[in-house]
């Protein structure tokens, strides 16, 4: 039996809520799976952490997740607790830079006309992968420090050959295996930023490794607009961060919010998959969190595992969340529905 | 009479057609408001201009702008004309810094809810403001130099306290004046970026000033979701440039799109008004370009002109644009109507 080690880490608000539902998923596959053992880790992780230690991602969670085959993280930061210099606990961007996870996977995908608040668009018909480099961009300079007398202050966008080499690789290889146009839209703003301008150059040089795939390139604004008034346009989108993270959200509106949008952080030897979410602490405890994202979140991570008997796994699991999601009435409250977060989760398990 | 002095800039693709309607219909308004006369004077600018001179903003034209008392300007740029460095010839760019236009001025109204791709809004229904700072932030590092040979390129996003300071009064300052619920919402990221921390310094501090209005943050990714999902939550939106241009594109996703969506760039002694869209070189010459955008623009600047009777031509303008898009088939092509730019005049000139 082959065994996968997942580091779990609930993290914060709803986070654990979510994250157990879907290791409640993820056992049932396993018992379904000839042939794959899950190991699962709880590793404590966010604010809590912080509050404890002064550190939310602590050395041991670290390693742990080092040493893993994948890491599954449920949400992490709450807006009420700051770092002395104001900004929110955000474990998840260290993991990210610290693990080398070049590469923000957001698939969107509409399952029910009902979810999109657009006009004439079903079941299946919003389908494209949002790629996010998530390790530099303007996320580099998030650190920079304010001094509290200046009248000025920075953030510095950094845009390596490295990193955008293996970003667009990675959207191009999405692109060859989806069932789509085989195109990727660079998404940039190369009319006005000379980083911008070496991000498409290095995404065209890549773009030759695929001659089977379209390349395209679009503008960040006129892709918002894209998005809103032909969201079909798209097959693979990559990105800078900052933008990766402006466009994720949209895209995630588009098909149901938030609570719909799961991601993977892929690097080369590690991988986080998370919902898109944060830690709602508004609703956190209640048991009412839309659970979809944390186990689109979870299949992906079956998918990504090289190794067959997992994929069917994924395709489990995708499969059951499209019977599911069919019937618009099968739905949490951010949607309108009246499930709870277990109540979605078994209907899932009876539809696997 | 009080004469305005409007230098006309048409500049590249359609912008010189759409200008011209907008002056055509100007001086109808012209003719009947009591004590107004227009002085308009064309400047050349663009990329003509640069492949003639080298200089897209030749030092006459800017000297007329800095003389006139608004700017009128059609749209700039053609994707295929760069600078050596790869960029694209953008002198409203430079107009904006050179002149001090901090507050880019970006209103975003549905006038019939055949021309949104949201479900359930009607005319009206979507209405808010979009101030994005215009001289700074992200496009403050535009001009950095590219070295061919290096493997990573940087950009740098400055925040003063000066242009955050005009910026977010601008943006009060419009709440107030506005039939909304005088609420202001910044849009930032302050939960990461450290200049985006000071952003929101500096926004709650003039917040102080305005004790009638309601100051509100949101993250700038959570923001592209809430404009999708329920955009009835903003009434006027203040932001960074580069997420003031991408959320302007979204925004006026919703309401039909660039031909719809008109701005102002306004400093404290000179104010650029243009329509959102750009040359787009695809349809110029055809005289099918969609002068809405450019029209509302216009009618932007007679409200800004700090005198009665521009404001009475500025309210005829909006009302006649508000009849006629009243009509779902009084469209041009990109709205999938057949009216011309200049039957589409026509009409707005028939309901004033
Ligand atoms: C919570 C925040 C730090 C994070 C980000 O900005 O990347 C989130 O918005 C995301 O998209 O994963
Ligand atoms: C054409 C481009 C330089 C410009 C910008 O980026 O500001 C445009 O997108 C806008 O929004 O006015």
């Amino acid at each position: 039996k082959r065994t996968f080690k997942i580091a779990v880490l609930g993290g914060d608000g709803i986070g654990p809520e979510v994250c157990d539902e879907s290791v409640r998923l993820l056992q049932e596959v396993e018992r379904r799976l000839a042939g794959v053992a899950f190991d699962f880790q709880h590793h404590s992780v966010g604010v809590g952490e912080y509050q404890r230690n002064g550190n939310a991602l602590p050395d041991s969670t670290f390693a742990a997740c080092q040493s893993s085959d994948a890491v599954l993280l449920g949400a992490m930061g709450l807006p009420n607790v700051r770092y002395p210099n104001g900004k929110e606990i955000a474990p998840q961007l260290d993991l990210r830079e610290r693990l080398k996870l070049y590469g923000g996977v957001r698939p969107i995908r509409l399952f029910n006309e009902a979810d999109t608040p657009l006009k004439n668009f079903g079941a299946g018909e919003i389908d494209f992968v949002l790629v996010r480099e998530s390790t530099e961009g303007l996320f580099y300079g998030r650190d920079a420090v304010l001094d509290p007398d200046a009248d000025e202050a920075f953030n510095t966008m950094r845009i390596s050959r490295e990193c955008t080499e293996q970003v667009c690789r990675l959207a191009f290889q999405i692109a060859r295996q989806r069932d789509g146009m085989k195109k990727v839209s660079l998404i940039d703003k190369a009319n006005v930023l000379s980083s911008m301008v070496f991000f498409r150059k290095v995404f065209d040089e890549v773009a030759q490794e695929f001659p089977d795939c379209e390349a395209d390139h679009v503008y960040v604004d006129a892709s918002a607009l894209f998005l809103v008034r032909d969201p079909k346009r798209f097959d693979v989108m990559v990105t800078e961060n900052m933008f990766g993270d402006i466009l994720s959200d949209l895209a995630a509106g588009l098909v149901g919010g938030m609570g719909m949008a799961p991601s993977g952080d892929i690097g080369d030897s590690a991988a986080v998959f998370q919902p898109s979410h944060g830690s709602a602490p508004d609703i956190a405890g209640r048991g009412i969190a839309n659970p979809i994202a944390m186990h689109l979140s979870a299949a992906m991570m079956l998918d990504w595992f090289d190794d067959d008997n997992c994929k069917v796994g994924a395709k489990m699991i995708h499969a059951a969340i499209t019977r599911v999601l069919a019937d618009a009435s099968k739905r949490t409250p951010d949607l309108g529905g009246s499930l709870s977060t277990s109540e979605m989760t078994d209907e899932i398990l009876q539809a696997l």
